[in-house]
């Protein structure tokens, strides 16, 4: 199993997730909002503002050169579905311009269904 | 070591904190709240609303089928005490209704103690 | 590849963001807000109201033994500047003092760069 990490534009979570379904890939996490990916000038104060609703300070956040607000997704699939994952989310994602996201993946070495006890693949779905 | 990553019902969080301290697992993160988990209908939108903190948001988000908002609990752990922490929130968090949650299992290459500089499981106590 | 992620005081952002940068690391992404660690006695519904931003909830939080509040920041490096960024955020981060931090390294099988679709560490520079 895998966990794919995508950070991509809030605005494109919807499509994202339609995406994935049309990929056969129904169950996910939204682990909501993430601030502060860039390269350049963070100010931490700003990003603070910003997590306390202050919307001066999440424009300012979403002003900033090469920083944006984004959005975390995370969903665990089968080893055999990890490219597919990626592909979904590329194919809705991708604009060529600065910004479009980045995908993480990372190994899972088990995965249990709490009300079955159910361990691996048979988990996910 | 191993990362285990709970997704739990919100009321559940202290019963299980307290299967985790009965199983000698007293360090842990909780991660806050996940919202948008299920195979159906997330609107983001309401998401974002809900993230925003208004009830009204909250409120629809709960109510929609196989969605709730949920905690996220993030404890990491030496190799041979993953079974028993699996086993304590499993234990806590099993009524065999839809809902129950995942555990999901990921490898921990290292942990550091930042005020000591030690590393390994000796860092996790 | 790994993912460093650290879990510090809220007030040493910044100044960790510049060590990290220093030690050519210059891309990363700051989780917002944990709340809960420690061996102690957190309460569920005091986190919650925290959480809610309610201000007497955050000092009792922050007052606790072994609790406060914490910034959770991850990178992703490739495997060879794991250690310096280790480095970085232990140089700026040891006071000596209980609450200094911990630092988990997860590894990280892969990462694409959706705008281009490169993958593996050209795609995290």
């Amino acid at each position: 199993m895998k966990e794919i990490i995508a950070i991509i534009r809030m605005k494109k979570m919807n499509e994202t997730k339609q995406a994935l379904i049309d990929a056969g890939i129904s169950s996910f996490t939204a682990l909501g909002r993430v601030l502060g990916r860039g390269k350049g000038q963070v100010h931490f104060d700003i990003l603070q503002g910003a997590e306390d609703g202050h919307p001066e300070a999440i424009e300012q956040l979403g002003g900033a050169p090469r920083l944006v607000a984004k959005r975390l997704l995370a969903i665990v699939v089968p080893d055999d579905m990890t490219q597919a994952a990626i592909d979904a989310i590329i194919k809705t994602n991708q604009t060529g311009k600065p910004g479009d996201g980045k995908i993480f993946v990372t190994p899972i070495t088990d995965t249990v269904r709490v009300r079955t006890g159910e361990t691996g693949d048979v988990a996910l779905v």
